[in-house]
């Protein structure tokens, strides 16, 4: 199943795709968030709900992100060999770990807000991975059972901010609407193998990402056991893998979103996301 | 007035102390939290039932962390100029900012877990800023209006895992246990001059940071009104404002927590905590 959450009303709802449809979860589910997938029987509960049939169809939803209120925003440096090529940087001989503030957070087709005085802000699609039971010290044997379900995410990244401002990358990584997820997170048993999946993103209607996620330099049970001896992860938690060569940042020479740049995005089997690059209305 | 919770029959509560008296305020507020400082009214409200006297009186409160799952804990590095040459580091010209995993958050007197295969543990006594409102691109002058209230932490740190474990820093911040917070959240009216107290932490009984926030490289208003261009703070973030010297790294030879060392801290007018180190229990 896909779980969405959506808006309506000046509220933000629960939702699930099965098949092409979308049915409201209102009523029935609290929210999609650390309490859901912390719950042992939720996604049995979902399946229940569709399977009964008496749940309200949505047409259009306009999409939030999937999950309320996430614990942590973990992201991994790269993770894809070219990516590390183009950001003059060497492939990591363990995990690059950095963390995105929870309140960057946004809607799969929320408008990307370039910071006031940025002047480089970039692109970069990635896998989420969102963690459906607390793990510590998990060995990567048992690792995929930590799983709850797949996200598309857009780590927008201020280039300055992160590399030239001093110090540690977070600060180029947590302003507001740098975090579009979504618009679903896709239950495991949807992603026959999160090993094999094409990633792409279009700057204006050009493909300038298109990778996949069997050039991981690390995978999801390395990634997954590697954080557990650090941090315990929580229900809810995201996990963002890394992105494949093709950000701005990596051009000859480099190019930044501007406003009015549109960025679509896509992950095979989990949809797909849209953000237009607007300024800061007091910019 | 000083804002905690505390332990009872297995659940977590909200309490106030005022005068030398600890109050429970379960029945009366939800929990201290985003929610709380979110709220206007919730100081007033919590005044009020102070003066009623009706208050149920806890003798000896067993702490927990005085705030349920901030949305961040973002800490300030190298903010004293002793501890940055201590730790053989520049003193940095803009603040350097790194997060703390919020599942890192602990009681102010429990035990710290000394992580598995970890030899470098140590101990960081610092002054924790908690934001009352939300704040982005606030100014200097008008950041301390965004201060929720103040409390004692100890940004335990792993120097390994921080620093010889590749990428950022956040790999050395984020274990379980290692933001010992509190005893109290202390409102602002309680604080005559944050930059002018003096914070310490002991040993095994000997002194071995002892400082005074008016060392801060980047005071208060710098911090939050820098932080927040960088990232929108919420109600309930934690920001944590840097150590002075006397951290074990910076010892010759350096010293690390053992499993029974015991460390002891303190902030004028913010309480007392004190946490023994422990080996972890698979260790």
């Amino acid at each position: 199943m896909k779980l969405f959450r959506y808006r309506k009303d000046g509220k933000v709802w629960p939702g699930v795709s099965a098949g092409d449809t979308h049915y409201s979860l209102a009523g029935h589910v609290q929210d999609i968030d650390r309490d859901f997938f912390e719950s042992s029987d939720a996604f049995s509960k979902v399946e229940e709900l569709i399977e009964k049939g008496q749940l309200e169809v949505i047409e259009t939803p306009e999409f939030d992100a999937p999950i309320y209120r996430p614990g942590k925003i973990i992201c991994i440096g790269l993770n894809y060999r070219k990516h590390a090529e183009e950001s003059g940087m060497e492939v990591p001989k363990e995990p690059v770990i950095f963390f995105k503030a929870t309140s960057s957070l946004c809607g799969p087709n929320d408008n990307v807000v370039i910071p006031k005085g940025s002047e480089k802000s970039d692109w970069e699609v990635e896998l989420a991975v969102v963690i459906g039971k607390t793990a510590s010290y998990v060995s990567k044997e048992e690792a995929m059972d930590y799983v709850g379900g797949y996200a598309l995410h857009n780590d927008v990244s201020e280039r300055a901010y992160q590399l030239e401002r001093g110090g540690q990358w977070v600060k180029g990584k947590s302003c507001d609407t740098f975090a579009p997820l979504g618009p679903y997170i896709v239950s495991t048993d949807e992603v026959a193998d999160p090993h094999n999946l094409n990633l792409w993103l279009k700057l204006n209607g050009e493909k300038i990402q298109d990778g996949y996620t069997s050039d991981f330099v690390f995978d999801i049970p390395t990634v997954i056991s590697y954080l557990s001896e650090f941090m315990t992860l929580e229900p809810g938690d995201v996990i963002s893998t890394g992105t494949p060569a093709g950000v701005g940042l990596g051009f000859d020479p480099p190019v930044y979103l501007k406003p009015g740049d549109v960025m679509e995005l896509g992950i095979d089997g989990l949809g797909t996301s849209k953000q237009t690059a607007v300024a800061h209305p007091d910019a």
